[in-house]
């Protein structure tokens, strides 16, 4: 092939990726109901007010599929006013940076970075040049740069690491806080989920008053395996396609889950939360397998609980905080988001050519909602 | 009711439950497959050679439900010969004892003993008494005694403190490695889970040989709430009960989960298996919720791994372990017989009368037999 | 020896005791400056306003050579009124009751004992029976007790297991907020401390008001081993007893420290706080050997911080908190009331013939003095 | 100043910084003995075979001040020959890349790289160049990169990165097997500790047979600050120079800390080394302020538990593994080794100017020898 026409067949992919991503339905409206609590009005982790997301897609010549993914928790300076944050590590097979001073600290002070594998580096690196240039840090010299990674290199020329510092930038600084695209885009490019196309996806949970009114929103990058259930319904059986059975399915991969809320609670239950969101993911069908990087960052963005990064010394801050007893809704909010971002992620792929002239399918969404039905888990 | 009668209605219903678990085919029997990979012969923690369980039942008059499971890794002096083990603590609102020593030596020396809250007291000092007393350990001066717990106090007067140093004792001397008892049994004798009857359940997976060929077992106390998935049938709404649904479905409560394999592996990817068992437990709908103390205590009885109490010092000591890559089909196994070990605990359980006069139903076999049905979940 | 004789040796013995804790200067009136921040009024636990501190001696014939000590956080219902805290495990050979609680939901319900290795089972049950029949907790069906222990199996019949849950009632109830007694009394009767016989020991920091004002308390049992530095003098080399050197220092053994505060800090900075407290016990030589089970409980009685047990559900709670920034003063008290707790207890203790008829002889003070004479270290 | 004049005043740091170490005596040769275990033959963390240190020295104009030190395990490829491995986490204020992967795996795949903390992206960017780029690594995607840091940004640009992954590169492959450069070079060049300069510093023990005849070797960059403490000696308070005294010394900073040893021990055990280095830096007075990023990182080389990238599918791998019991030597060394590292890096460093003008004296070593003989502790 040559150059010109390689040119050619990525403006076409492009086209189609986005026609796709903008004609189809959500799971949720086709009538498949994940859980027991409803979501929230866009179903996305946007819905958490103050929340943010910027992509980057990067799909150049027949190799290069990848891209960055940008979550930023509020829209002011994030190094002057962090929020509370915890880690979670399901697997930890993988590359995570900024995990220390996270679970140290009990904060994050830039917007998170979902990226490849090898990317890591400008991850950190493009985090690091926009908060040194924001207005107001002038004087910082030490950023907690906080980047996850999923391995997109079978369909990515990965070795080649064509995500910059540059890509990074862009990637925050186009984050809105609006429904944000699903499927082959940003972190999730080209990754692979149960032997299917994955990507991103996003989902949320908007508790109703009596259970405190909070809402919880997860994104994910899914690039991980398993046995895949759909909402309960043994598809990867019904597709003959799972861990150990054929060769489509390799089990190994990974999945960042970024779970956002805005009830008022601290790292610990932070914490919590986010290792809940690794039940979320077991509903799917994942099993964390041991080439799997599975990482889940928590952070809430309650007003009255950002941190400054600098106080009056030794002057008692208020802080405001739920009881250890109110968090099962929470949980259970985190929990089924995740499970639902998880399918969304997959819905919302479609099928990807890359690396080598390699194609991964997406999920057969026909023979999908054929299954559901088989099973009865359509209405 | 005078105290004649109710000596009368405790002969009833042990009978009833002896009855009861002699006649009952378990879900596998109908079967309700659960997961991809086979189960071992007994489809029992007892799989796993050298792994034997006793079990103490406590039925008193009205108010005491209560008991002990014990759980011996090997049949030789463990105290003498340690087991491989790591525990991992899903949510640690519970009082599980000798943890942070397995995890700093890396090692179990003694019984594992399952019972109530109240009780861990007894449980310490009968395996400290226990391995005193074993011939051997006369010079033995400590014990990590490893006793863990879930809260029976809805059925069983739990401030009576009624299991004794004696029972646990008794408990460990009676343990078999023979298919072991479900339901209302030992320490699962006045649980509660999903707001059904609750108890003591196991299952077990042995590996295809092109996947290793090793045994995984799990043995479970089933006490702990959430939205009751059954093999991915929405049950828990189907029967209107589910955590912040209505009362019957507190959500809180506890579930310990004991994994043994003869995998030669470490304390480190014991650890992971012990943490894939938490994702077994979220396929049936658990949520790990605030109050509920969730832990899995892993060991691998593999015989050449075993660690002599004592040795020459400074010899180097040849183990065998299985690679990092190796991990993924056992992790695959914890989670599918974790789960099932759950719903078998379910599905043993009969409905018990305890304190206060307070009934819990055990799970409506019939109705849901009918509901897997409806969701074709039946051969 | 008569039963009769060894009556009257136990007497001998509690008056010597007795005698010598009250006669003797502590090293701070000797002019032995540990550390560079001023210690507290009573230079003890107790200066944290609120603590209180309870001990049972156990010394009876010739083997038992053990006790119990109770550290109070506050003086109202511990259950009702919990306390933020946390755990940290500088190295895990030991049988710490209720650290998983404590570290999942960030506080203490009960008092905290300490005893012998054996006798955890009797302060867990002395503690739930306690806090069962506390007023106010009549509906209480759940107590994480928390029970630290060294090995006092040198000098006390260990084996017999002679503390009783009664025992840690009565130190428990005999808890006061007065100057701590230390040396060979309650949980540091029959320890063993660098060769030489260890005990409680207590020291305290009062912060400056620049650095906050707050109060540091620390508690410990020394049971412990390594070579020994004397406010940075080598007393061990001097006097030729160190680990590796010869018999009488096995290195073995352990120390459970207790770190109390007034700041207002959460169970992540409490955490921290604890893990300072290792570096304490490090500038006493301290190596935490294999064998040593070193454990530091940490919480912060600040008033406005107490958690109830029950709140109305969803209801935001006001806490107040420190920055981070904050923490570094509240480390260097911890570090140096470490130190100097652990250095008063050897200097209180006392020579003591136990089991078997083994002595361990007191750190000789004259020739201690002398030494720190020689290295300059007395004004 | 012209850029002419500047350039001569980097020839002039440069050669008398390679003067001054060339000349000087180590604290041991000037009679020193930190400790009662014999150090290796070149008191190096080379001592331990196949150990090796490359180390990169950035000083340009007037305000680069920066570097990178690299360690290698062993001398064969590292991704395709891992090593046995653990992190510690003394204080998490820092941006180790790496950790959670070694902390999952247990292994080690990649050269350690230490530089400053704006950093870490050059530095993961270097080792996954380096690594893709070995022979025998054609197919790698995936590389767990191994970055420590501190903060130089007192006396260097760190807002400017001038470290790039060409001159990590550089570092990894000048690293020799060699004595290592202390004092003003590589990751060590800017640093400052106790508020005198700090720098790069190692040490080793060589146990004696009848104690398992191993080597621990250490190497540190040293940036932190406390109460200064010279082998038992308040040279801090001597100096009238210590945290919360005066502005000189901040506390604040970090210490990297890698303890590299022959003997067999798993990453459970390293993990327990790694521990038992905060207590060596907690002998020089070190508090872990809330500023400083303290990260220790343990790896064994021992030949025999190399561990192979790639085995044949669930085929046991023996190794061969010392005793929990053996352990406590092997802490005993790792502490002395580390404290006498931070004095080596304390002695060797020298005078530096930076950034703004900005000018870190070196421990002055005439008062420090008059000192320590008022103390009595030279020979």
């Amino acid at each position: 092939m040559t150059p010109l026409s390689s040119y050619f067949l990525l403006l076409v992919i492009m086209v189609f990726n986005s026609f796709s991503s903008q004609a189809q339905e959500r799971p949720r409206e086709l009538g498949i109901k994940i859980g027991v609590l409803p979501s929230g009005e866009q179903n996305s982790i946007t819905d958490v007010s103050g929340v943010s997301v910027g992509q980057l897609t990067k799909i150049q010549g027949d190799q290069i599929r990848t891209g960055v993914t940008a979550i930023l928790p509020h829209q002011s300076n994030l190094f002057q006013n962090k929020v509370p944050a915890a880690v979670y590590v399901g697997n930890g097979f993988g590359k995570l940076a900024g995990s220390t001073q996270i679970e140290e600290l009990g904060n994050i002070e830039s917007p998170i970075i979902l990226t490849n594998t090898l990317s890591v580096a400008a991850g950190i690196e493009g985090i690091v040049k926009y908060t040194l240039a924001e207005s107001g840090n002038e004087s910082v010299q030490s950023v907690n740069a906080v980047v996850g990674e999923t391995n997109d290199g079978y369909l990515n020329d990965i070795r080649g690491m064509h995500v910059s510092a540059e890509d990074v930038k862009q990637a925050i600084l186009s984050a809105k806080s609006e429904i944000v695209e699903e499927g082959n885009v940003g972190a999730g490019t080209g990754t692979v989920c149960f032997g299917f196309k994955g990507g991103i996806g996003t989902s949320s949970r908007k508790l109703p008053d009596n259970l405190g009114g909070f809402t919880v929103g997860v994104l994910v990058q899914t690039n991980f395996g398993g046995v895949l259930q759909f909402n309960g319904v043994p598809l990867g059986e019904e597709l003959n396609q799972y861990t150990f059975r054929n060769q489509l399915e390799s089990a190994d991969g990974s999945c960042m889950i970024i779970v956002a809320t805005d009830a008022p609670v601290n790292e610990r239950n932070l914490k919590r939360m986010a290792e809940r969101a690794m039940l979320g993911l077991a509903r799917t069908g994942g099993i964390a397998s041991n080439g799997s990087g599975d990482y889940v960052i928590a952070f809430s963005n309650y007003q009255g609980n950002l941190i400054p990064h600098q106080s009056k010394p030794y002057e008692k801050q208020a802080v405001h905080m739920l009881a250890n007893d109110d968090m099962t809704s929470l949980f259970l909010a985190t929990i089924e988001a995740t499970e639902e971002a998880i399918i969304n992620s997959l819905w919302a792929a479609t099928d990807m050519k890359g690396k080598d002239g390699r194609l991964i399918k997406a999920l057969p969404k026909d023979k999908t909602m054929e299954i559901l039905r088989k099973y009865n888990r359509l209405p």
